[in-house]
């Protein structure tokens, strides 16, 4: 019985959006995240860089000696997450650590030759990914929710 | 040196939307929901149900009975993840587990009169929070943003 109530359940949930969930936008951003989570995760394969190594990569590449606290502002995380991502991509050969002269506790960070070519070819597939899982939306739907996505991180100085 | 270029590339990551992943769709999406989420911890406290805790008792307090497989199915996570979760609900009173005549191995979940209550006290703690972070947004703007939303999410059954 509880079965049959699962899956009568189970169908109102996929078709009605019968939950309250499905009216929250918060809910619908993490659905939306996770599918290009995923998706991302396919294009660049399991010995790829995943959605985190990648961005933060993306940073050293285009702002050579960056430093970690710095790299944890602009993405917007725990400088303690940040370590583990770093000991990656060094371990990859993508980057490594320099000293900052005049302040031996600081490290900053330049991409190696290596590093800016995975990066370059990570990036083309993440582009054509994203260019795939959009592949129903008009130029002006994907400027829209460009604009819409922008508008919601205007609250992340708050 | 390194922290002098470093503070240049803060300011044009800040203002000059200067780096690739600025355009990409993915990271936006998840910058956003971060956004969110972090305010949802916020407006429910410290003592509060997560986002995770939060979406997986509104489905049980909407579908009585509903199975595990069913929730980690309607939810899209996997049902490893989900055990934690329903032990923490059912640790705070909200829900039981109720065995499934006819199906030894499966367990079906109830929410208690206190998690009822606990999750239309939180519902509206929810609403009352998205209301506030889109306070900028018209009424066609937020129509937008879930169609779009929606939209993505078609791609969830591939």
């Amino acid at each position: 019985m509880a079965s049959r109530n699962g899956s009568q359940a189970r169908k109102r949930e996929d078709h009605d959006t019968a939950s309250d969930l499905e009216q929250l936008f918060g809910y619908n951003l993490k659905r939306a995240y996770i599918i290009f989570q995923t998706d991302f995760r396919k294009a660049l394969g399991p010995d790829g860089l995943g959605p985190r190594s990648f961005a933060l990569l993306a940073l050293v590449v285009r702002f050579p000696n960056i430093t970690q606290s710095e790299l944890a502002r602009a993405l917007g995380i725990e400088r303690s997450g940040l370590v583990a991502i770093v000991d990656e991509l060094e371990g990859r050969g993508y980057l490594h650590r320099v000293a900052v002269p005049g302040d031996r506790r600081v490290q900053a960070l330049v991409a190696t030759t290596e590093g800016s070519s995975a990066y370059a070819d990570a990036l083309q597939r993440v582009r054509d990914h994203e260019t795939e899982l959009l592949a129903d939306f008009t130029d002006d739907e994907k400027k829209m929710l460009a604009h819409l996505l922008q508008k919601i991180r205007l609250r992340e100085d708050d």
